[in-house]
């Protein structure tokens, strides 16, 4: 058994203890709850195709034509954590430091009009389309001044945060820079002062990558916070996620759709999350040169307890390395 | 309903959303996995007492003397997240500011012999004997050189970590600083800066307070990042848990007895975590004058999705001054 170690990221500025002392075997972790097949419920759910009359307003569709049936919708969420109606200079009374009215936006990309089709039996080409939905999403939500980044997220399975099994992406825009955004860009430009490099330019360790594509490569990071978790990075250095193009869109469709294949058949079709990894919207000139987008996934095998929420430390019962190289070996292939 | 706000914490720095559009009215929350009797498998319980042959190694117990029956005990991890006879010298060939040997130390705290007698079922002052051996334990670890911070921590329900039933505690300290402590302590000290003064010596708002006893103050923080979240704070400023005497330890396990029962009462026995939040031990003292510690109480209410899991910021979908309102009115004594 490996001796435990404490290993910080230079992306995320965060110390994570890596200690096996209470793990089977690496090949041994599994899902304790599974994400089930998603296919329950779909005469009521609102995100399948004829119930379009139960969803919040749309903002567009793909293709636009009404006439063709839509492949992707991009809706107002139902219950938005965020109002778009109430501008700041609305909310009286409320003038300080620490308080901002809660102004923003909450959007849902729905991937596609099937209840049981999931991004990761898209081909890459359709995965590609919804990342293009994304960006065209981003651009809009860029022209809202007050806005200063947009969260994109994934929640599949319950335990993962999904109230509908009906696949679907989440859109947060903020008038805020998130906390993780703002840690994340200090480091990078910690390590950009240090090394005059972009740290995520680097190409990862050989031990760590699981496959790459044309344009992008996907890996477990050095100290990576989760079991399991996934980067997507693009080879060629990127500030913004919403510079993507179409040919690198069906690109990374491939290498996304590949990851999510193979972490289903490694931990048993586990809950998992997840995010891009961008930077705000009016990032500054200085910014630009060590921020570099990723795609993040984080597959739910673990509880949080007292002493992550209370520290901000988290243990990973399984080295990146050993990590890597069981999803590198992972018997699965786009088509 | 009330509009969607952001805060932000003087203390931990963290925006959050508070939003209550997806919420039922405050007084419904309740936990959706209640944690149990905890009486469970009392017969192989390595915590039983008559068990400890199942144990790690004790460190200490109480009261000391072998001949009575012990109250508390104070043992290692069996399984332990770093290791305590791995110095950092021992390491060779990982020199790099971003690796560290996983040296540390991983305690649990037994807090009473008998399965089935959780915290909030003990006296006031036998609750203070447990914030005692706390005390006892981070005195020695403050001894190793090593040792940056001591992270206390209880998990309470298989959904907030907990792996065994019989109540206990677990300490784990570290050779770093963690990222919660660093950030909190940087937001007190901006804090300190521009008001000369502690942000937790300041009395909170009244509609914030739940209880109060004769040294300690609870209540819901302005921006509590998990809902029903609860903080106790000592009056007078003290920057170090283990600066605590037996008479205030006394007087704070009152005031967490009480509102351990008081979330049990109103959330309907959910899972819990509860975190000592103090300064590293080997602090500065210039930060002296800003760093006070405190009790923060988390019960386990939401799953976490790829929004917080993203951004680091939090969604909570009831208002501090409800919350602290709901909390206040629980009719719950302590004899």
């Amino acid at each position: 058994m490996a001796s435990p170690e404490l290993r910080k990221d230079v992306v995320t500025g965060r110390w994570v203890v890596f200690s096996t002392a209470r793990s089977k075997r690496p090949s041994d972790f599994k899902s304790k709850s599974p994400s089930g097949s998603g296919n329950s419920n779909s005469q009521n759910c609102p995100f399948c195709v004829g119930n379009e009359h139960l969803c919040a307003p749309q903002i567009f569709r793909v293709p636009p034509d009404p006439s063709s049936e839509w492949k992707i919708r991009v809706i107002e969420n139902l219950y938005p954590a965020l109002d778009r109606n109430l501008r700041q200079r609305d909310a009286q009374g409320e003038e300080s430091p620490e308080v901002l009215a809660g102004f923003g936006f909450h959007d849902v990309v729905i991937e596609g009009p099937a209840h049981g089709v999931r991004l990761s039996d898209q081909s890459p080409r359709e995965v590609g389309d919804v990342l293009i939905a994304f960006r065209t999403r981003i651009k809009e939500l860029a022209a809202v001044e007050e806005i200063k980044y947009v969260q994109v997220f994934k929640n599949h399975g319950a335990s993962a945060g999904a109230s509908l099994s009906h696949p679907h992406c989440q859109m947060i825009a903020l008038p805020i820079v998130p906390p993780n955004v703002s840690t994340r860009l200090d480091s990078m430009k910690d390590h950009f002062r240090q090394t005059r490099q972009c740290a995520l330019c680097e190409a990862p360790s050989n031990k760590l990558v699981i496959n790459e594509s044309t344009h992008f490569v996907s890996f477990v990071p050095f100290a990576a916070t989760y079991p399991f978790e996934i980067w997507i990075t693009p080879r060629i250095h990127s500030s913004h996620f919403h510079e993507i193009d179409e040919d690198k869109a069906a690109d990374l469709g491939s290498l996304l759709k590949l990851m999510l294949q193979k972490i289903s058949v490694q931990l048993e079709d586990p809950p998992f999350n997840f995010m891009i990894q961008t930077t705000p919207l009016r990032a500054t000139t200085s910014e630009l040169p060590y921020a570099h987008w990723f795609l993040q996934i984080v597959p739910q095998l673990s509880v949080v307890g007292g002493f992550e929420l209370g520290s901000g430390c988290y243990i990973n019962p399984i080295f990146p390395e050993d990590a890597a190289e069981l999803l590198r070996e992972v018997n699965a292939s786009v088509q």
